[in-house]
């Protein structure tokens, strides 16, 4: 237990951090600073217990733990804060989608005197703010822990997320980068790029297409209103492996594109048999029910 | 009522239909020919009084209304037997995804007695067999039925439908293509690719990607697990809008890409938030619930 959280930026995730610290008492205090004042409303409504901080000032002296749950693209602006007002003994984390480039800017810009150890849960949904929060949002998601050289500090944060019901994987951030930007961060930019394909077509033909989306572009169009802040960050940070991974997927789509050109059935129903596998996989590993699927009504 | 309907091809939508013409009592008997054994065996669960016929031959002839719900490649084969065996006041309808080709095979191999009413109802999920039918499968889905000049027949297909729960839209066979090429036909496309892209990932890299499938990639996974001869013939049969669905959407990725590595926020953002407004219209034409999706579990 600590003496004092901070939580920096309490949307979806930060809000269920908080409320998870509440439920499992991880900390006598919790203090938060949150821009949005529609936010802040919404937050002091969750716990009278909670401190809401105005500014990263001398408030935040003797706070022994931080969490930031901001989108990434803050990250510049919180630094150079915490470096005036943390202590010695604070230990940071973040939640952060990509991991290498975040390791760059604290290594450039975070005082020698600080130390954080980068975090990544896997969790969440398409929408934001506090008032999706949930303090069950953890329990048995994957929360990746980038390896350090402080294993007393990795210990500390490794311990925390196992609190909040995570399974922890440790990882080193290239690596981290290179899996989500196919697990997670492609399939973002090809749903934003499916329904974007689908609105030029509806603008040009002038026809209501949208409510026939039930036959597959409705599951898309979910994803696809996720946070425009949040993935903006998360592409651009990620930016030499999404190149890798756009390229890879057009490759793909090219002998698909062949394969229907030319009818080439055996090659063809060889890749669509073949997809089934993975859903299989996804199943057995718990990342989805076998259940199917005829729509949410 | 019909005194003899026929279903041709029971897995999930024949068996849909057969269970809703059960229970609607839409017929005074029910036939069905399905090839797939185990198929038979599941059917001949649901009631006692289906019944089963092995061949599509001297059986039918007093058939009134046939449904084809194979994939669309066994219709070759069925045409000529109908031709043969079904009487001229027999009437025709089937439930293929695409309605341009299947048109052209029926103005050329249907005998001209018979009547073939183009239907698609916008229902069904990532399972096959019979297993998987409902009775409510159809209720409030939409059922697109292609125009016809026999404006009799035509009636009476709509109010077949219209028993089963479904809402009806009437379009040509050509904008039924065109429009479902990019709402169901190039997301299912798209779901296949991005999934081979990712197994490819998988086996270069040996490292259990699937296991981080919450990000993102899961959700496309449920698509990608479809019954791959029911997607290749659509794709096959609807080539043409295919091939120009994809080449829209490679466009739209290549502006995407650019994006990302020139770092072009202001462009790049007004893209993600336009994406938003589709998902909303969806909500708001109950393709799908607003309530957000945080895996299913």
């Amino acid at each position: 237990m600590y003496k004092k959280i901070l939580i920096i930026g309490c949307g979806l995730i930060g809000s269920s951090i908080l409320r998870v610290a509440i439920k499992k008492k991880l900390s006598k205090k919790i203090f938060v600073f949150e821009k949005n004042k529609k936010y802040r409303n919404q937050i002091k409504k969750i716990n009278k217990k909670i401190i809401i901080i105005k500014k990263l000032d001398k408030n935040i002296q003797e706070i022994n733990f931080v969490v930031i749950a901001t989108p990434m693209s803050e990250y510049k602006k919180i630094i150079p804060k915490l470096n005036i007002f943390l202590n010695n003994n604070a230990l940071i984390t973040d939640v952060g989608s990509t991991r290498n480039n975040v390791g760059k800017l604290i290594k450039e810009k975070l005082s020698k005197k600080l130390n954080w150890i980068m975090s990544h849960p896997i969790a969440g949904s398409e929408v934001s703010g506090p008032q999706y929060g949930n303090k069950n949002l953890f329990e048995n998601k994957w929360c990746i822990i980038i390896k350090d050289k402080n294993k007393d500090k990795l210990k500390k944060v490794i311990s925390f997320w196992k609190k909040t019901g995570s399974k922890i994987i440790l990882m080193n951030s290239k690596e981290h980068d290179k899996i989500f930007s196919i697990t997670s961060h492609l399939p973002h930019l090809i749903a934003y790029n499916l329904i974007k394909t689908a609105q030029d077509f509806q603008k040009k033909d002038k026809k209501n297409i949208i409510k026939f989306s039930a036959g597959g572009l409705r599951d898309f169009s979910r994803i696809a209103a996720s946070n425009e802040i949040m993935w903006r960050d998360i592409f651009f940070n990620n930016k030499k492996n999404m190149i890798s991974a756009i390229n890879k997927f057009s490759k793909n789509l090219n002998s698909f594109k062949k394969n229907i050109q030319n009818l080439e059935d055996k090659n063809l129903r060889k890749k669509l048999v073949n997809s089934k596998k993975v859903r299989e996989q996804i199943v057995q590993l718990k990342q989805d029910i076998a259940k199917p699927d005829f729509g949410r009504e």
